[in-house]
């Protein structure tokens, strides 16, 4: 599975329980990765691991359950941009990153142990070693960091492009081609398909191993009736020339994707969609509980394996 | 002023309502930082300057008061060793120190923009921003980061040796040696002689500018009744050979010292003390009490001018 942040970790809910963990690889965008207080921050990586931890904060989808903000208060003592919202217990993830880092071990040796230490079994790889760093244009703003854009900036403001810094001369992981190579199913969770997985397509030999690889390759649409479920997808389909529903997401995969998973509600954009050469499944994609999340899923599972 | 961590503070916790803020420059020990977690903790900079923001805690003299430790419990999960005690509000200090330092500021610059946040009016700075590092050589157990000696392993066991790495190629820090001069007072406070005063005696020039300075310069005995009040100094005195004592602390301190403080348990070592060139004044120094720091504060002042 390529994996966003929120998108993918309510798809993952779902989808751990019907697997043998071992046998699911999960390969992590690292471009909205940023550094806050001097600490290496994957957003993402840590959404994934929290959320197969059965630890992620239910509210947000990120973060630690429960978590308390005490050292990010009195971080307010020292910088004036505290608005990244990192909790006392999440700080220790982003403490050990950095350490770890900066003894010279490699992201994902980093992640490997991170997730090792929250008991998955899965194996979570970032996407490269090396930096990728998404940068969001926006007109009247300038060039945001994604995080600046998404957090700060609430996702606001009209985008005229979307650069993915470092992605040319980043290598993909150790493990991410082969996996994908050697997958019997490829999956795109819900994710936001310009920075949440636009960036690990935009890696070296990435799209060129999902076009030819032998496993099933299944994408679910994250844009329902116009809008994504949470987040500036929308914005970032119509800022680069893209249309905003599931057609304008299963346009950007259609040299690589089977199956293209899209909303009831969306019903009408399959035969289009199939148009681009690819199999469709129509079914309920909002997953507002982990039920709802399973069924999809199993859906998925069940269809892509058909 | 002449700082380590607890001592000192007590101390200051009287001495600060003395005087005017801004007339009061406090030097301190840099030989007990360490690094926890890839961060850089610097222990005594930060008991003054949350004891002088009136922030510190209570019952052990360091640290913020009413912190929590979320992060350093979640960390316990990454880390094998997660005995040093750092609260979620104090690691916000060590992340931006970290952070500062790694962008290349001096601990210096650190330093007093952490004092600057928390309200501190008067001068902190550290002995050095090179590194001097204090190594406990303990029998059996050989040779011991401070803080492993200390927290770790509190302070337990036969001293052979104490080692202050970097300290011959230390330079002190700007101002230190100016500090020292141009001082009208200059006070040792009842702190660990051996590594508490100790690294700062041996920085090229400290011990000379102490002995060549027009200040009046006190001393108040860390060892009352044969023992210190707090910490390990009487197995550090007597490891190295000295008396454990107030007589010992003030042979340590002879060649610079014009008034030494003692308590009045203590009484029939001021005659043993007189003799090695120095006033005394005999007096209670046990700081239980913010009153009582006040009050020996008050009466080292009294004497050291008259």
């Amino acid at each position: 599975m390529l994996a966003g942040g929120v998108g993918a970790a309510r798809f993952l809910r779902g989808l751990h329980s019907l697997l043998e963990p071992r046998q699911l690889t999960i390969i992590g965008n690292t471009g909205d990765d940023d550094t806050f207080f001097g600490l290496h921050v994957s957003p993402d990586l840590d959404t994934v691991t929290y959320t197969l931890a059965g630890r992620v904060g239910e509210r947000f989808g990120w973060g630690v359950r429960g978590d308390t903000f005490a050292c990010l208060s009195a971080l307010g003592r020292y910088y004036k941009e505290s608005w990244f919202q990192l909790g006392d217990r999440d700080l220790a993830t982003h403490i050990f990153r950095t350490d770890a880092l900066r003894r010279g071990e490699s992201l994902s040796s980093v992640t490997s142990q991170i997730a090792q230490r929250h008991g998955l079994r899965s194996t979570l790889l970032p996407m490269t070693d090396d930096s990728v760093r998404t940068v969001v244009h926006v007109a009247g703003r300038g060039a945001l960091p994604f995080q600046h854009y998404l957090v700060k900036g609430r996702g606001r403001g009209r985008v005229q492009r979307v650069e993915l810094k470092g992605v040319h001369r980043a290598r993909p992981a150790l493990g991410v081609l082969t996996a994908i190579r050697q997958a019997d199913i490829v999956l795109l969770p819900p994710s936001n398909p310009i920075v949440s997985i636009g960036p690990i397509l935009g890696l070296v030999g990435v799209r060129d191993a999902l076009r030819k690889t032998g496993a099933r390759v299944a994408a679910v649409s994250p844009i329902v009736r116009g809008a994504p479920i949470k987040g500036p997808a929308h914005r970032l389909l119509r800022g680069l020339g893209h249309e905003v529903s599931p057609f304008g997401v299963a346009n950007l995969y259609r040299d690589f994707v089977d199956l293209f998973v899209l909303d009831r509600r969306d019903a009408t954009h399959a035969s289009r969609i199939e148009g681009l050469g690819m199999r469709t499944l129509v079914t309920d994609t909002i997953m507002s509980t982990p039920a709802k999340s399973r069924a999809l899923a199993a859906a998925v599972l069940q269809e892509v394996e058909a």
